[in-house]
């Protein structure tokens, strides 16, 4: 059935104090699609991509040079990803987007184009889902990835899926991608930032325990994390073959090099750089947060040592060696000051495990 | 937490027969991952695109030539889009696949590569899911599309959201994709194949009246669409500049197009080519199921009388001239003979509306 809604004379003031279904799909996508173009600044990444078919076709259509592109995508479910009484939904637009920029990030690519999926029950606030686009296109108005597509389906459960094309920006058959697979035992392993900030964050916002000054550093890190796009762009160009960005944890994130390259790994905890909030906060805890805590959104990367060195002084960012590959297939080793202090494989971290 | 699960020393088959939760992420990703790699087959369409990483990284990687590239998102969600009493899991996936490659084929473009979210609640059977990744290694095998990216999610509802991305086969900058906004007044309006079958499928499945011979070919329309690629293409390099794909219906793709183009339309329900099973199984609603039904996946296009007489005489699929685009926007009339029999606005089927 065809339900006439055009009639509706009512600004976008009043429509965002409706709910999706007293508005209706068709309204909905138009505010949405106004709300992406009102809030989206080009940042002159994408001169080469002309975009021929933009929002509201079958599908999204742009002109290519010839290169390297590459393909992510990731999905947030409300109450598992996040949780709308901990997080503001413009936050929870952009920590949508900088989730699958990190992944982009993680190759040595740039975000290039955007679909968003969105899951709605139909009882939203039209004003929350304006807020999480608006969100969306602050993102990436900031690091790419303009939303050229998208869908919007009834779902009991609310979730926002976001796939995200990447181009190479060095515009050539260049074939060295940042991938998993590369590691080799003997090199050293490096993360850039720091790690479990945004664990320890999530934990004080939990714990509702977030009025200490320092808290609030954390807090940033967790609700507006900021993919290394540049970092990982500046690594594929400089000799470094092998990075993950770090969003499922470090240990992870790490497993998951040392299961692709079928290598071991070995991490000092003593090195890792971790922000003297989070150990002044959880005195006992911040071991766990840095090793186990994602959404970080940083890289590690391994490399030799020279070509680590050169990141460490050539980067804005910091860059921090925490330890090496090792041939221990699928051994990963922590190690404190007394030695041991946890022995891992590395077989992933598991979303659905009853435990 | 890091959870080992690779010393579970069980066969596919006894995986199969196991719940998501008990086998844990890492086992059901290698195991989709196999399901897709072992029924996939490369159709021989996708040879300029060498894919330099795939499944397993933050993101996949390959190298493309320059041209035009199309992106289109779809979610399925379960008991909204499917109900898994009517559908077999494998046919599932193949029309979960099928919703976008014909998003590809509107534009004119033919499917390049695609990325899978699954939202899981963690109590599905393993099989299940098996069944719904081998439906779409079937689909990309033989309509393009080849899955290199996805995310396995914890989600209490059952969804499955597939973006794919497409090229134009003419591999030059041909700048003409079929688009909603390029249709004119005083074209003629054209469809392919037949319109309401899927619907008068899922219909039958609903009431349970299977039982007769001739509802055997509707229930197949439902269950095992087809996109119309090849005409899309046939379309786009044979002067026809409006199409879009029959998804949501009739009436209501033909309404997206005259909202994108603004114009008006006008459809004789007498011309419109409808299974004749259809007619004898519901001798009342055809007309209904005909004009608002989803899911046929066909193509509406306008064109002058020379273009959709070239494309009746010229393609393998049927194609039936069913009205004509009018310069009154919005307003679509359905005449019948006796002249007029309904009108509509063109503002959208929608999925979230209260009546």
């Amino acid at each position: 059935m065809i339900v006439c809604i055009d009639n509706i004379s009512l600004g976008q003031e009043d429509l965002n104090n409706m709910k999706v279904n007293e508005i209706g799909e068709f309204e909905l996508i138009r505010l949405l699609s106004k709300t992406l173009s009102d809030n989206y600044k080009s940042n002159e990444l994408n001169t080469n991509y002309n975009e021929i078919v933009g929002l509201g076709d079958d599908a999204a259509v742009w002109d290519v040079p010839a290169g390297h592109q590459a393909f992510t995508t990731d999905a947030l479910v409300n109450d598992v990803h996040f949780d709308l009484r901990f997080i503001d939904p413009v936050d929870l637009g952009w920590k949508s987007m900088v989730s699958s920029q990190s992944d982009i990030a993680a190759m040595g690519f740039r975000p290039l184009f955007t679909t968003v999926s969105l899951g709605l029950s139909g009882n939203e606030e039209v004003d929350l889902l304006t807020k999480i686009y608006k969100g969306i296109a602050y993102a990436s108005s900031q690091f790419g990835g303009k939303v050229v597509g998208g869908d919007t389906v009834k779902s009991e459960t609310l979730f926002i899926s976001i796939s995200m094309l990447g181009y190479d920006p060095s515009n050539e058959f260049r074939a060295n991608p940042l991938k998993r697979s590369s590691a080799k035992p003997g090199e050293l392993l490096a993360v850039t930032g720091s790690v479990g900030s945004s664990a320890g964050g999530l934990r004080i916002l939990l714990d509702n325990t977030g009025t200490l000054p320092q808290s609030q550093q954390l807090i940033e890190s967790h609700i507006k994390p900021r993919p290394q796009i540049d970092t990982g762009v500046w690594l594929a160009s400089n000799g470094i073959q092998c990075a993950a960005d770090i969003s499922d944890g470090l240990l992870a994130d790490l497993a998951h090099i040392c299961e692709a390259s079928k290598v071991g790994a070995e991490i000092k905890i003593d090195a890792l750089p971790v922000d003297t909030d989070l150990k002044s906060i959880f005195p006992v805890d911040w071991e766990e947060l840095s090793l186990s805590g994602g959404e970080d959104y940083q890289l590690v990367f391994t490399g030799t040592k020279e070509s680590i060195d050169k990141a460490i002084s050539s980067l804005k960012t910091s860059v921090t060696i925490i330890g090496e590959i090792t041939d221990d297939y699928p051994e990963i080793r922590v190690l404190n000051s007394k030695g041991l202090h946890s022995n891992y494989t590395s077989s992933g971290f598991d979303h659905f495990a009853n435990t």
